[in-house]
């Protein structure tokens, strides 16, 4: 059965909210992402910080609309605060989403993100590597890229969700997004994509912003695939390679507008 | 009172001061804004180094012209690390200059940049609630971002100059800076410099630096806040959105013209 | 003797291999230039992957193509991890490559990538400060600046890869690569390119890249040299200053073509 299509309509509509409501997004993620994620989030009208000290990361989160934990370069230290951060945002009743970067090849980071799995993610972000990775089924990684198609990795995102009873979003050509029950897909974005570094790691951040969303949790998580799709896409026509992207992709991400996107 | 306006003939003659002295200028500050720190001090013609281990750093900021010790992610480790610079940065005589980024929110960088208070910043630069904060005055801070104009927190950062002996910067709309017996403002910049990551610690990189010039300290950090006021003008013009924004700000502060500027 | 110019045609040739290859790039770099390393990584398209914690690190040392290890930021935990990563790189014949950034000025990292150098680097990049400081010559650097023309240096470059049995690159004005029998040397690049941080680092990241493929080592690495100083001189003609440099080396080097650039 073919996913149907995540509406425009609902994408410029949960849009509109982000932008009124502008979460608090607390984002322990990599080193190699941190300025795009936030001017990402500040470009969508969402508010970014960054907050990684254990004590600090514990009090933040609990204050924050959302959180989000990247594993992208993780430590152990860094391991330690985002535990804490978790562990807090929980009992604040703050949602949090989980990025398993690279997590098919490297078992440290592996061991981690499977024992984070039983603090309940609201949603997980990752390619079909490291979908197919986390919900224990093969899979083969190539440090952070994927050799595995979006839906082939649907079962496994499918059997996450329903473990986690997370929203699971496997991205690739074409994203899937799936709450165990209803799977949803979303077209769109350009190759080019792949050659800057952090799209996908910001769309996680989104996705986590996403979280703090009154309404259905896989629609807004859906829609925030969608704003990063149809950026990508604005931003490939009107760029001349990945450098001339990124000021593109971020000028079209605040300037996406929800009458016109819908 | 209404402070004085900041001329421009002044803040042109620092420019001028400033590319010839470049002065070389030790940032330890967060993750999230190295690389558009880095890049703002270069635009304007001084010279970036990051050092971090504390053997190095207090090796550092003591050959450097000027420290600046920003907060916004900070850890013990590196909090640590902070403490030693400042130090050498004091027994050499190399000013420093302190961005307490969220101090308002979290508890261990308040209780970590209260106690560098006593080390005697040569200045110190925050949004109101920072400052507010920082002067032990209430107030409400949401992440990064402030929730009070800069005029509401004036009386604060005259008190923090004289306590401290230093010239205290709260930018907002307008910038007011004061040494605690003479204070002046700053117009200019756009709502977009907000809806970029780091332009507030950019600034305070450069008002570091400014540090190390000869002449007036007020004045000096006065000028700073100039140039980046009138660049984040000269930039929002050029530009489509936050993404253009960034390199069109690089550029405008690298074309800054002192005689054009004047 | 003046050494001779790289060949454009064999620039082009290892441009070619480098595409189809992709080599996956572990890059140990510093917290400044992370983002515009594997960005500059991605132009080219190569695979980067930055991969810190010590576990992780030598597991993934030895599954890479290609290892860097840059010291700007350094610390003594990554230091530990870079120790571990080199080894495991060496088990696993894995190229390494060494950035010794401002390594004459500061102690710890001079010790570090001293002891490191007995461990085969397949290549050394540094400016003329960091070569003289590295084979035990007397230099002067400024933080990461070099008071010494790429040229001054090439006697110490010489007995490095001698020493080392390492491919030396010294970059300035004229960037020199050595093997200890044979020097080549690559022009072109343009001043702008000290107004952007990152660019040498960069560069690094990229010769660690083209030590993993076949064929002759120097010209490979002298390759990576020649298409840095060609996509620095595009840019610079399409800029107007460092801000808009960036993207615009960036689109270069994604649209540097085998053929054209012959």
């Amino acid at each position: 059965m073919q996913p149907d299509l995540h509406s425009r309509a609902l994408a410029a509509h949960t849009l509109h909210q982000f932008r009124t409501l502008s979460p608090l997004t607390h984002c322990m993620t990599n080193d190699v992402v941190q300025t795009f994620t936030a001017n990402t989030l500040l470009a969508l009208g969402a508010s970014p910080a960054m907050v990684i000290e254990p004590e600090e990361a514990g009090q933040f989160a609990a204050i924050a609309s959302a959180l989000l934990i990247n594993v992208g370069t993780l430590t152990q230290a860094r391991a330690e605060a985002m535990r804490t951060a978790v562990e807090q945002a929980r009992i604040a009743n703050t949602p949090w989403t989980l990025d398993p970067v690279a997590v098919s090849g490297l078992d440290f980071r592996r061991r981690f993100c499977l024992d984070l799995l039983a603090l309940q993610p609201a949603a997980i972000r990752g390619n079909a590597s490291e979908i197919l990775a986390l919900a224990g089924m093969s899979a083969g990684g190539r440090g952070v890229d994927t050799t595995d198609t979006a839906a082939s990795a649907l079962p496994a995102a499918l059997a996450l969700a329903r473990q986690c009873g997370s929203v699971v979003v496997v991205t690739g050509e074409v994203d899937y997004v799936t709450d165990g029950q209803r799977t949803v897909s979303v077209t769109g974005g350009s190759p080019l994509m792949t050659r800057v570094v952090g799209t996908g790691c910001a769309l996680s951040a989104v996705v986590a912003a996403c979280c703090a969303l009154p309404g259905n949790a896989l629609d807004n998580v859906a829609s925030a695939c969608s704003w990063m799709k149809q950026a990508g896409q604005l931003a490939t026509a009107r760029s001349q390679g990945p450098g001339s992207f990124i000021p593109a992709f971020l000028d079209a991400l605040y300037n996406l507008n929800a009458e016109e996107y819908a």
